[in-house]
């Protein structure tokens, strides 16, 4: 049985009952490495060997935990005591950290089996790395989780962690077609992940679909609840749910907005209860408040970089840290009061929805490695610090997922994963359909 | 002159104008560690040379901003590329950070002299370090920040920089008698800072009192506007004070009381309109609140601890670690959603006033080194979010202060700030006739 294509949620039941060894599932996903990573590039380290012995360690071993013998990818801003971890920046070239990340340290005592360090952009920002979109090698895989996204979709791996300070998990995943989660602000443990942005830096996660992802998050987060229910009659049950096209609507592409419309009328039919959400005038400001925020908190953030290895960090980064400089405090403070005002309305915007469903991204992967991708429909929404799910709403004129995202009130993960969950598999059913 | 007894402000004064050299400042601190180190035990590590070696290049360079030549007590939980960082605990002996944490990077650029790394508690928990109180061997500086707040009130620096996640700032500098200043969530930048409790950790300041506080505050968070305006009317005008007397008055002793009081009366008669405010009964539940919060998400945060060094730190930690392993999420998330809603009607709490001003400790220092005082007048102003700064109100049994805080707003810290110099000069101005 090729293992490697099912989702976690099932290779985890084989490996919890023994009818599928840790050892073999790992060689699965090691052989699926030799066959896609010299073109896709999405591991900067892989622990070959490690991972075969830790497999065997644990086929001897008594079940450790959910995660038992499945295995992980991770971004390459998280500390690992037994990889180095480079951020994907000669700044760090060889720097080998003292500590594990405290989710990766959580996941490694349920029994996950650490595959690797993903690429990432240069430290969690814009630059590239080279990794390339699995499904079409052309366009970029998106950005900064560009080789957790890519490691998912290319099934190298059960689970990538990653992180999200703009749109770096969610748009990479729905450029990719596979499941991100950015979840509530401070829901996951940051300890051990490098920052960016403190106000909005998010760990986030990667898996094939809504279930798998919330299977990880429940454990990474040691929060059972986020599982998805196992009554098929709950998960059954209909969402309400908000159309919203947001103020960066005139941002996406026209492939885009037939998916959205699309979409709409699919889980209309589908029997959702949907309504057309119109958010408040103050929202408008949102965009560029966000990006106040982040580039006044990383060019303090990265004040040791500027100081020091100002040389070994790429010209663009660089000069966009030191742009970073001119935000004035007066400024920044302006941007994060508009956001805690804007935080405070959204559950009445959201009324008796479940959650919202508004475009992931502009359009579908851009063609290019050079690009990460417009993250404008992201922005908003790590700002306002509730969850958000990527799911597949439709394919562009190269044939690459348009991704939506469905999002929800702040910790209110549970309920947005569930509502997710059912808008995934609608959509999907529908997909399916037309490209039959 | 004695340069150490000095405000930084008016050492900064001299070293801006060439008048005092930055050569003959840094002699003068080590010269006070000199003196006092050997009884307070304020230090982890002193970079002697290394600062003397600072001194020289910034008298022979141009002035590099408003630090330069001041003095640096560095909590050592704080990343520093030049010298050791162990947080206070054996499982980090020796341990060799390879940048500076953010704010340590924006000092340094801007003239600081970093003197040395300051005692903590055990990875600025509870578990303390031999540091004793200057004012007062017999008795505890109070802790996390023990170390900082000890080497303000020795004289032997300009400033240092705290954490606090439950009252690791506000404590220890009411105890020791100086300024502690605890900004809003977020508003310093945390890379390069040794993670706690995510939703609650915030970078803190140490310094003589609150012009020189926030002095520093600008400068770390490259925010001009937290300094005190220079103009003298804007400072004297008195502010509009609430008197809170918070739902854990009942956890504060005698002298607690009567010095709260006595301050209350002071306050009125020189000129403040003091309200008298009740919190909401939702208040109620926020000290257990904030207690769920910290002890879930430390839990979660020391995971790699617990799996690789569990034997290296202290029996008591470790137990209190592993009891955070038995909140619940939903516990977890009840807890956060209090603490949310609570910040929402914050601001209508206060009403015309500019800032709270509440017991900062439960008494004096207690006497001993082993137990760094009650938290418990601090944990519900952490989780509030916004800013608070310590003042002296009166003394207790033993000769040693009795700290009340003045809170404000939530990104409201320059406001806050202002009204708690008014209130500390005016406190100040009644406990000097006092004594005299």
């Amino acid at each position: 049985m090729a293992w490697h294509k099912e989702t976690a949620f099932d290779a985890a039941r084989a490996l919890q009952n023994r009818s599928l060894s840790a050892e073999h599932y790992v060689a699965a996903c090691l052989e699926r490495i030799d066959a896609r990573e010299p073109e896709v590039r999405a591991f900067a380290h892989i622990n070959r060997e490690g991972s075969l012995q830790r497999a065997r360690e644990l086929d001897r071993q008594a079940i450790q935990g959910a995660m038992h013998g499945l295995t992980l990818g991770i971004k390459d801003v998280f500390d690992t005591f037994d990889m180095p971890t480079e951020g994907g920046s000669r700044a760090f070239a060889g720097h080998q950290p003292v500590q594990d990340a405290a989710v990766i340290a959580t996941l490694r005592r349920t029994g996950a089996v650490m595959l690797g360090k993903t690429v990432t952009t240069e430290l969690a920002t814009f630059p590239t790395n080279g990794t390339r979109n699995p499904l079409h090698l052309d366009h970029t895989p998106g950005g900064s989780s560009s080789g957790s996204a890519a490691a998912v979709a290319a099934q190298m791996v059960s689970f990538a962690t990653g992180t999200q300070t703009m749109g770096s998990t969610i748009r990479p995943s729905g450029y990719c077609g596979v499941t991100g989660y950015k979840p509530s602000y401070n829901l996951m443990p940051r300890r051990g992940v490098w920052a960016n942005a403190d106000s909005c830096d998010t760990v986030g996660l990667v898996a094939r679909d809504v279930r798998d992802v919330a299977f990880f998050a429940a454990e990474m987060a040691r929060y059972p609840a986020l599982r998805l229910p196992e009554d098929p009659a709950l998960l059954a049950r209909a969402p309400t749910l908000g159309l919203c096209r947001t103020w960066e609507w005139e941002r996406t592409d026209e492939a885009m907005r037939a998916a959205f419309e699309d979409s709409g009328r699919t889980l209309s039919a589908a029997g959702a209860r949907v309504r057309e959400i119109v958010l408040p005038e103050a929202f408008k400001g949102l965009l560029q408040a966000h990006t106040t925020v982040v580039h006044f908190e990383m060019s303090r953030g990265f004040a040791d970089v500027l100081e020091r290895q100002s040389g070994l960090i790429r010209p663009a980064l660089l000069e966009r840290t030191l742009k970073g400089l001119e935000v004035t405090g007066e400024q920044y403070q302006q941007a994060q009061t508009l956001a805690r005002r804007c935080r405070q309305m959204f559950p009445d915007v959201l009324g008796d929805c479940d959650a919202l469903v508004v475009p992931a991204a502009t359009g579908e992967a851009p063609r290019g490695q050079d690009y990460s991708g417009d993250t404008s429909m992201n922005q908003v929404w790590t700002l306002m610090h509730g969850p958000a799910i990527s799911v597949t709403g439709g394919y562009g004129p190269c044939g690459l997922p348009l991704a939506l995202q469905v999002v929800g009130r702040i910790d209110d993960d549970a309920r947005t994963l569930k509502a997710a969950h059912w808008v995934h598999l609608h959509l999907q059913a529908r997909l399916a359909r037309l490209r039959s």
